[in-house]
């Protein structure tokens, strides 16, 4: 199908900075949820490695993902350990609730630039 | 493979009755967390245009994809720009952990009605 | 891809068992969230028949499923009704974003034992 699913988890004093880059860019939508994670800098030695994430998901067009996935790394990146990950997720099908109807990509992707 | 994972973002105050609906029609496991989102009625020239929506996951057999997405929608539709979607994820595989062993879709979705 | 995402519902009282599991078989990087639930162990005619459960998410090399979906199934298990779920959802793209680049399995993937 011509929409995926993009899941990014990233530093939690970076979420600010993402949704502003995805403003900018015209995404229209995004869900956000508190997490905790360790990864590649994690000390299993000490009790206290899990440490506070944000994951953001973002449906979109197929022909979005790359400009969405580059926004994210850009404005969560800081280059070191800890900067979490981006995947790109299928989706067999997509619905709106407002419309009770399968999302054109143009219904569900108004974009406000262009 | 014949299970499909189901994600409907939703509005908060329509929970209880998307619960309410997913048991009527027998739908067994469901998993829900709190999310932040924006959309369709996003305001960014506001600070706070962040809402309270809710996120269920549901994994289920394929051939009970369309029953239970009309199923959401139906109940939490209103109608208004901030209804939410509702997603039709793939799954590769599938395990229950109770039995340590992948799940059959008989296993995994003992209808209550039929 | 050679990348999946597994996604595991388990008790919340198990998530120290499958955290030390995990490490102990070298899984570098995961993510915790709080969901609530209800499964088999259902009982609908009670209001309060929402359970507090954990939502676990791991990136990984597909050819290290199976050892991991085994170490979860086997540190979150109980024989009772409730002990959840394990899930392999198929992954398009994978980037890490300290090196603003598709991750390769290698680097994703640092394995400690080995």
């Amino acid at each position: 199908m011509d929409i995926n699913l993009i899941v990014a988890i990233i530093r939690r004093d970076k979420l600010e900075e993402v949704e502003k880059k995805l403003q900018d860019i015209g995404v229209e939508r995004i869900t956000v949820s508190k997490v905790k994670g360790y990864g590649e800098y994690h000390d299993f030695f000490a009790r206290n490695w899990m440490v506070e994430e944000v994951r953001v998901e973002i449906f979109t067009r197929k022909d979005e993902v790359e400009t969405i996935t580059a926004a994210i790394m850009d404005a969560a990146h800081t280059g070191l350990p800890g900067d979490g990950v981006v995947a790109v997720v299928p989706i067999e099908k997509f619905f709106l609730i407002r419309t009770r109807s399968v999302a054109t990509p143009q219904e569900f992707w108004p974009r406000s630039r262009s």
